[in-house]
């Protein structure tokens, strides 16, 4: 008998911010796993900013989300229909579920949860966002000891993951957060030696005026992920030899701020200080991943690294969940909670 | 008895394009060489766009020239007083001499220019224009067979350096240059696959226009030497993990063109093509100077690489031959004849 699913389809390309007549919730059949497929009944999927870029019709690393077509996301479930060796009624695995209540995977595409691991553990600290963080840092930020490093978005799972793995590289860690709340969370759960509210700077120079007492010696590493006047106030502060990895930009993905011509500013940083700026797509480096969970797994499980979760439940409020982490929302890894 | 010396010192800091009157020529007794040092007749001096930044008063990687000192310059001559073991007189030596016609140098900050390599070629295709285009190549850019190169200022000591270097590797190069005659040059003497007049350009737009028929197959590197509308002619252009190493920005040295704010565009960029943007200032990279000789001087000496200078005559005209050489008024490597 064929099963009843529902799913969160893009009904129209967003103008800016997402807005909720942006999605539409749809019941349809789901599908049967072919020969090599099996059939997954979703517990939880993730809630990531890199889901705003697939929205939009523009060039990028990955195909946009067709109109009607599921939004993206990595989620966990329960094997319900197997059609494939090796997996069977049961299992829990990981892939790339969309936001929707069932997925057909190949067994190529669903990945077992090992034992002993909370499943939404690979959504987060253990999965994209912790392993972006920590190939960031370690491969392109080339942390030592004594230097600083600055982080915005710095209690996303992200942020937290690079604060974290540069405090036990020795670095001094800074923390930019949006509001009281996360700059505590930033200094008092995941360690970082100062922390600093963006609400709380109107413009980039009033950012950067903050940002140098904080960081007294300069900024060695800027891992970034927001764009915007982050950016501009991080830029004149940059050491020699200073390296920005750039992973994201959420600051831009619904459009750009006034401001006159920043390229100049940063070209000649980028020349005068040596700076090495890299962009990189976590899913180019899934041959690190190994290494990653070697490194960073016992280290979760000893709760030597922290991580917070945000659990919204109910697949029909995904939307609204999604509009409001990426105002900042959310103090934990987002996830919603299907069943 | 102590011999009477010229030199060029700044008179005053330039606001934009250097004038005449920024420079005045000093007449003077040149200091006696203590113990350790020598006294040297120069014979040639260099003229690089790399001074231009000297000549302002800006936090840079190396202390700008104080009002009323000496002109920065690495120049060629020969020893007519030697207090120093190992050089004695009629030694032919380069080091860093000033816009000047004497000057003291150190035992260490003397060099003896080898049997059989010509004098000038140490300012130029063996010196550090040669060596920033070699390694800034080769160390940075990381050439592979079949990939195309874009380099600006073409014809110049870096960029003719470049070109040849990376077709040498098997690239397509592109080149970008001032004018017909240096198009010209671009493609016969440095093997340039195609040459753009960016003068024929207006806009950053119409440049794009044209080296997108020049690169049919995209961008892997930009060897960045001018910023401006090179710079942002280029960026849309780049593929996927291109590299962009950027040794100078001699468009912007005068001040900034009008423009909207291009960060966001570069930021893009440099995420969603994974790229890599590296500022380098060659004097950090003096170890790699000995493999870089070994590498280059056979094949200049077998005139594998094609290099050509322009020589200005008398001190005294060394100004307004930096001033038309800022605006692109030579064709080769610009080097001041002083006796």
């Amino acid at each position: 008998m064929a099963d009843e699913m529902q799913r969160i389809a893009l009904a129209r390309r967003p103008s800016g911010d997402p807005v909720p007549d942006d999605f539409e919730l749809k019941t349809e059949t789901a599908a049967e796993p072919t020969p090599g497929e099996v059939l997954v009944e979703v517990t939880h999927f993730s809630l990531d900013p890199y889901m705003r870029g697939r929205m939009d019709d523009a060039k990028s690393y990955a195909e946009p989300v067709p109109i009607g077509g599921t939004m993206t996301a990595q989620g966990v479930g329960r094997v319900i229909k197997s059609n494939a060796d090796g997996f069977s009624e049961g299992d829990m695995v990981t892939g790339m579920t969309g936001w929707a209540s069932h997925a057909v995977m190949t067994a190529e595409g669903a990945t077992r949860i090992p034992e002993g691991v909370p499943p939404t553990a690979v959504l987060g600290v253990l999965g994209m966002p912790g392993f972006t963080g920590w190939y960031g840092l370690n491969d392109l930020g080339r942390p030592k000891s004594g230097e600083t490093l600055v982080v915005a978005a710095a209690t996303g799972p992200v942020g937290s993951m690079v604060g974290q793995l540069a405090k036990a590289h020795g670095l001094r860690t800074v923390a930019i957060a949006g509001g009281a709340e996360k700059c505590k969370m930033a200094e008092e759960l995941y360690g970082f030696d100062a922390a600093i509210d963006h609400r709380a700077h109107d413009d980039a120079s009033s950012l950067r005026k903050a940002l140098a007492e904080a960081a007294p010696d300069g900024i060695d590493i800027y891992f970034e992920n927001v764009g915007g006047k982050v950016l501009e106030a991080v830029i004149p502060l940059m050491n020699t030899f200073g390296r920005i990895p750039v992973c994201g930009m959420v600051a831009w993905y619904g459009g750009v701020e006034d401001a006159s011509d920043r390229l100049p500013m940063l070209w000649r940083s980028v020349l005068v200080k040596r700076m090495a700026v890299t962009g990189f797509i976590i899913a180019d480096h899934w041959d690190r991943f190994g290494d990653f969970q070697k490194d960073v797994a016992p280290r979760v499980m000893n709760d030597e690294i922290a991580w917070r979760e945000d659990i919204a439940e109910g697949l029909e409020n995904a939307p609204q969940t999604f509009i409001e982490m990426l105002k900042g929302g959310n103090t934990g890894k987002q996830i919603m909670k299907v069943i």
